[in-house]
């Protein structure tokens, strides 16, 4: 009894699948809940929200990590409905830690820490701001973040070349016009890494114009430097978003091939020769 | 007799098909009297342009809402010569709430509204810039328009997609800098929404300059959020381009066609097989 | 005798084609010479070297007007050696209204039109720098101006909706703006087109930082401006690298066909079946 | 023996192919000197860490020159193993005379020439700097710069267009800006090479703010320009990206056919038909 009991638990927080209505809408209030959290986090640092509602973040927080927390418990403890993790303490180590497991519990530790350990000022707002990896919470939810994983796996190979010939573009750029620009300015380009603040702002297009070029020579390396050089760093864009418009497109095929056998089947129609096991309906 | 006038009237009115040149020229003339209205509003904003013509630019709205008045009582009122609005009143008053109908409401009721209401000043501004909805009236003749809406609507997906991400990535960018830059820069990154302007006009490579980490932890790590993540808030773009390039070769594709098909009908070829009804002239 | 030299002259002016020796040396000194004339037009605007070497560029000038004169001149006298300007008078008429000999024109004009008629000063600037007209007698030599011509006229269409789209936006944005940040900053967003001027920085992503928003509701709407508007004013760029990819593409097949064909036709082998007219060598 | 014993030396000191376990830990040993190398130029230049750490840097340098310079006498050396280099002296003398030698000299040269020659304090600062070709002993082992060079040089006809279209727009559009704000801002735009200061910071939507138009028109002129112009700008961009995508792609089909061909073989099956000799496996 208790093991249908555990096995409908894991049913209702493992992501919901078909019709299962109840885990379908146990899913969408915890994501609501991600949501509300992260906004939460965001405004809190707004002083004047926080000084006017502070009473209200914290019953919220409390209220959050509440929800969250048994959540986590009532995860650990039904994992064991899964063969994987079938033994009754091992199993649940080894559930503790997969990667999910790991962010539902850092999604709750901040609020427990400072309450076993002593912690000066500065730490408690990092732990307030670690409060937001609850975000990945959504990873369990989220169809994107799995698309975009996929496609950075398939372009890995042009990433890192992309990678390598920023860096040496970055490294030659901010060189030369610390040799260009340091007499005239010194406070400005004082060294190579100062040089490269303004070498990310010129090449990425950003241009906040905090540092720029005064000299004639700097001027006219960093006007040939731009012009040739902010392709580069737009490569990565460019193929990211070639490998995600083909990932979207084979998703897309796979869906309409699934449903047109399905729909076949239905109608009782054969999709496959039964002599040569070949797909009957491809041309 | 009146109600082949109202048919008369409610062709002239609807988008000129074919070779029926007064309403072409109805067409041309409201599309005309559109651009002045939307360039009027805009011009009238400039203090020393209103000062002068001030006059000027009253009669010229007078005179357009006259006109805009005057098209939309017919449009209403010939509006029962559609099979789907045939019911004097009811099919009237559902085509009043149709969007195009509603636009040509708008488009006059900010001149009617004040001299019914009275109204504080700086209401009395916005609503001399509601006139600018009047651009809204052009979606009835604009091609452009409904191939926008068709690409967006097919690219749904990947925009989602997209716009998930950069949310994601605007919120662990700000996060991020606030945690950093908030003891050197306490006015600037006050809190992460006030982060968050940095993180977008950063991001999209806009770069103001009113806002940047002047400490080395920031700023390495601004470049390495701008190198990483200039890609993602290109990608919308990326992504519209595509699509947009897609829907116009289909519709160039298939005027091809359809031209081919007319040219044949006229040489009294025959485009289809007589027997099996398929298209001969495909290879 | 007087004919065929002024054929050979015409010949000699004319884009050299195949082996013509002393053509292609012609146009490769005029070629020089146009650049060296507008790298001296922009180099007088400097006015330390204007001070320092103003009887150089003086005397480089009326060298170069003379060269360009006598051209012009020669040009003019042998354009009768075509048909279709056969007419001694008639024909050097039509010619003379032809695009490339107006540029030609032009390239002379600016040396001779203040002899003639008294100018103020800033006028005379102003025709010191239509000297840069003459970078227009490139146009003859260049392929590159010919192919993006073709881009061009081929992507018409798409560049049309774009411009119109960036248009709609462009106000949009402006007016938006101009209403939430006129109160705060009554100077910067004076007016809808002083707005524009923000818009045009913010959605090509240049961002000088003269204008931006300052108040809360104008951060947030310039941010989902930026974010979503972006994309639209890439469009442009997008279909024209595009369209420039696809004819140069186009170009190349085109070459590599008829190097092909020619190398068939030197091996004496038929390029074409004696009996149906196709070509053999496609598969 | 020594003959033997040289060929070993060159073996190991070339790029490890297949299995030569010992040449492979070489290479990876001179990369990582190599980016400690660069590593180390680029910190000395910040002052306070070469104050601090002075010595050590020095300690590093001499070290590191006294390893190259040992790999470059070696190479020297064992170059006559090559069929090509075989004279002692002839041979060797064109070996130094390849790039990559002369890139391997000129890494060990900054070291040696101030002890040669006397030179003043700014010469020396340059010379440091010219440690950082260093990094073109990377190209030996990065298959990435290969790579880019196959793409520059199967684009260049796309990429001179680009440059070409680039350098004319550039100039018509800081001659404009120059004509109409040299009036208004006689010190930012001083000049038309002055102006392409603000040209190129405008194109690339760098947009550093130093410089913009102020008057009516000027905005006006640099909108129209920005709008129409920054698409110019990112055409190498996208060419690159293009022909990039294109390489990779090649790339992996090669390796996948060579894979599959070696699997065939392996597997003791013929790959070419032994009577026509045509690829079996394909379609």
């Amino acid at each position: 009894m208790t093991k249908r009991m555990k096995e409908r638990v894991y049913e209702i927080l493992d992501l919901a699948s078909g019709e299962d209505r109840i885990s379908r809408i146990f899913d969408i209030l915890i994501m609501v809940l991600i949501v509300l959290n992260v906004m939460a986090v965001i405004l809190e640092t707004v002083e004047s929200l926080d000084s006017k509602y502070h009473d209200w973040f914290m019953v919220f927080e409390v209220f959050s990590v509440i929800i969250f927390s048994i959540e986590y418990i009532l995860r650990v403890w039904s994992a064991t409905s899964v063969k994987r993790y079938k033994h009754p303490f091992l199993g649940r180590l080894r559930f503790i830690f997969t990667f999910m497991a790991l962010v539902d519990l850092f999604a709750i530790l901040p609020f427990y820490l400072p309450l076993l350990i002593p912690m000066d000022l500065r730490f408690i707002r990092g732990i307030k701001l670690i409060r937001l990896l609850r975000l990945l919470k959504m990873t369990r939810y989220s169809h994107s973040i799995g698309t975009f994983g996929a496609v950075m796996k398939k372009k890995k190979e042009e990433l890192m070349i992309a990678v390598f010939v920023i860096i040496i573009l970055l490294i030659t750029a901010s060189s030369l016009l610390y040799f260009v620009e340091n007499d005239a300015q010194p406070d400005a380009f004082s060294s190579i890494p100062a040089s490269m603040w303004w070498g990310v702002a010129t090449l990425t297009t950003v241009g906040y114009g905090d540092m720029y070029p005064i000299t004639g020579v700097g001027r006219f390396l960093a006007a040939i430097i731009a012009i040739l050089g902010i392709g580069m760093f737009a490569l990565p864009a460019g193929i990211l978003a070639g490998g995600f418009a083909d990932e979207l497109q084979k998703q897309r095929d796979l869906k309409k091939q699934q449903r047109k056998a399905k729909r076949r089947e239905k109608e009782g129609k054969a999709t496959h020769c039964p002599h040569c096991g070949k797909d009957i309906n491809k041309k």
